[in-house]
């Protein structure tokens, strides 16, 4: 793999989107035009099971039926998107991955190792080479949250995002060399030019 | 639980859903409202998953997102429908279970144990107390299924039949307590009154 595989992480609202997209205008402008997907969704497969899992409708998804369409739109996505970029030495940056499964089926809905076990086959040895986790204090995100659409998952409690968010912590404490954990209550731009930097100094350039 | 599992499995086109139909009929002359139900499907969420996973365009769904798509099907179908009829005393028929899985996605697709694993949290536990496995010869399934229209499933080729009618066989050998195999180019009036006997037999009754 010559490529080089970049996530965003965190609690919903944190500035995710944000983020990738100012890292992606930095990027273009030195030259390099990175692959930008997110999940679940990536491929036309994961879009449609993203429909699924984010439809109001559906609030009688059990936990582990989340689990598992979570687990089928990754593995469609690291085999038709993130592995060939990767090998075809792109940079890919997802807005989520493997971890998020972590933090909001283990931790969230206490399904425990039993998402790391079904994601096994789903993210088939591949791993993000550096994932920015955006922390926001889930008061915030509450706040954040009340003037947007709420979509099924928004509909979750607070007591719910607690856990995802001490999830998260926890993941990040793990694998500290991967995950860099920021506090996404600091300005847009200082949050950016952090990333900027840490992802120069990966590729050996100033973006 | 106390209610009756009943499945139906078998190749496409192997005569399941008429079989199921003459079951269920004779029930209900014999007074009793059996629950029918099918995988993928059974559930609204389920349904949606059997329409991408039966839809010829999403024709480059890789076999572990097909199996992680499977296995999410049933775990909304066992927690929502299966086991709160199983423990109403209902007596449950399902085209389709676990067994599928290993056939079309362990053996035909070789995925192996994997299937197993995955699927454990979504079967919950639940286990067919009879499955009746038509088989027909792949040949024959090859001549019924010229009529009908091809989906995606139906598009696959003549050795991946072979491989889960061979694998259906597999399991069948090891399982043989529970799933009696039958010869599905016998007349269907002949299938239907051996099956009713041994449901009959199963609930101490003359069906």
């Amino acid at each position: 793999m010559n490529g080089l595989f970049i996530t965003f992480e965190g609690p919903d609202a944190s500035g995710k989107t944000t983020q990738i997209r100012l890292l992606a205008e930095r990027l273009v402008s030195s030259g390099i035009k990175p692959v930008i997907t997110r999940e679940p969704g990536g491929t036309p497969v994961g879009e449609k099971i993203r429909e699924i899992l984010l439809d109001k409708e559906n609030k009688d998804i059990t936990p582990v039926t989340e689990m598992l369409l979570y687990a089928a739109s990754r593995a469609q996505h690291v085999a038709r998107v993130i592995k060939p970029a990767l090998e075809a030495g792109l940079i890919v940056i997802s807005d989520r991955f493997y971890d998020s499964s972590e933090a909001y089926q283990g931790f969230g809905r206490g399904l425990g190792g039993m998402v790391r076990t079904v994601n096994e086959p789903a993210v088939d040895g591949i791993k993000p080479d550096v994932t920015f986790l955006l922390m926001a204090a889930p008061a915030d995100v509450s706040d954040r949250r009340s003037a947007a659409n709420l979509d099924r998952m928004d509909a979750e409690n607070i007591s719910f995002r607690e856990r995802v968010a001490a999830g998260f912590e926890t993941i990040a404490a793990r694998d500290s060399e991967r995950i860099l954990m920021i506090d996404g209550t600091r300005s847009i731009e200082s949050i950016a030019s952090e990333i900027a930097e840490y992802v120069g100094r990966l590729l050996g350039r100033t973006l």
